[in-house]
């Protein structure tokens, strides 16, 4: 049995907290945030606490908390050689005050508060500092993820922005999409089905050889149509962009 | 029961066929193409042509070709007055020839050679030019799909230029995150959950709602580093320009 206390009450720690409570391997003991309100839901579960110095003692600490109060948070913790992992892509292992062991525990996965989320497919990126300490974050890491991995600090850093292409510049791209088809009066409910066969393509084919479409043919007459229906000067750039690196990438 | 006629033999008429062939509703009296080769396979099952001349009567005669050879295929059907379609979402209904009833048949969906399609799940967007053979044309799409809506000419355009949004362009985005990833020696396969959980996000939430991530919280810090580690001038320009284009569509 893993215990883990959790420290912070964003998404990344609520889903947490019930992948934990879901696994048989794992007891959280304490889940500490500055403020009650948003985990008093979950008291009568588990020690919730907003009071630093209570902390007890546990296997891993697991700062769930922005990039920015990491630093500061594990500065705080009134306690020392233990082992302290935070949560985040971007964020490097030594940001974490020396006083402890270190490490990273980066779920690669998007996370809103409604969503549940099947933490069994949720890849799980470790670092550790001190070597020994990997295979307590191992077991934790396998005990909710089925895809758990050990990654340096650049390649953990390339994920997590390679995750905000896939992410947040895809869904971009569908929210330019929804544009373009509400300005005809055309519904974007049917360019769903598109957008799902379109992910689910490239999990068995890789992004090069999955593309089609007039970039790829070089079709001009096409590109030509398409920028010419395109009113919106942004709309166009993304366009003409994007066109330009397919084209780039077949070596057209 | 409608008698259809196919034209073409790519990847839309092959699928097409297979549909129609899966239906209790639709009868596929002969296939035509101009060599027999890449639909031999299936002259046990249905009669194949290339010679144009030797064309029967049908209810819906349809042109899967690519969307230059539309109006040339058009104008050597050696009949008259009978109804024609196209599958193209590019092309206009009035670039059949006028000899025929004209109209569009348009499947809002990537096919490839391999991956097997749920036409069920395919949009099929309808135009006619003359009103009464809507009727037709909409029993042979229900015949096959549970997503059939009618569209005008701008309508069906926005929706083929959002389909090169959502499809080409999102895919190229996968691409670049697989040279990021590549470059520093991650795995890309790690990406794939969540590539997939982006597409499911905004099939029941807009993609406004569901916008994440650095640009969107406007954080600085974070853009600064990516933007750092990129080493690729075309990857920069691309994270440079959606960053900007979700400011933009956030108010940031």
């Amino acid at each position: 049995m893993i215990s883990v206390i959790l420290l912070g009450a964003g998404n990344v720690a609520t889903h947490l907290y019930k992948a934990f409570q879901a696994s048989n391997d794992v007891t959280v003991k304490q889940w500490f945030n500055r403020s009650l309100k948003p985990i008093e839901t979950y008291k009568n579960e588990v020690e919730i606490l907003d009071d630093i110095s209570q902390l007890t003692e546990a296997d891993i600490y697991i700062l769930a908390v922005s990039d920015d109060a990491i630093s500061e948070l594990s500065s705080k913790l009134p306690f020392e050689n233990r082992f302290v992992v935070h949560t985040s892509g971007s964020v490097n292992a030594y940001d974490i005050d020396k006083k402890n062991r270190r490490g990273v525990f980066y779920p690669l996965q998007t996370f809103s508060k409604s969503a549940t989320v099947d933490f069994s497919e949720v890849p799980i990126c470790l670092e550790t500092l001190v070597k020994t300490d990997y295979k307590t974050l191992k077991s934790l890491a396998i005990s909710i993820s089925n895809h758990v991995k050990r990654v340096n600090s650049d390649q953990r850093a390339s994920l997590h922005l390679a995750a905000v292409f896939v992410n947040n510049f895809t869904n971009q791209i569908y929210r330019v999409a929804h544009e373009i088809t509400e300005s005809q009066g055309a519904e974007f409910d049917m360019l769903k089905p598109l957008i799902l066969e379109t992910a689910k393509k490239v999990q068995d084919m890789s992004p090069y050889k999955a593309q089609t479409g007039p970039a790829k043919r070089n079709d001009k007459k096409t590109i030509k149509k398409h920028l010419k229906a395109l009113e919106n000067e942004h709309h166009k750039a993304i366009y003409n962009l994007l066109t330009e690196s397919i084209k780039k990438t077949h070596g057209r």
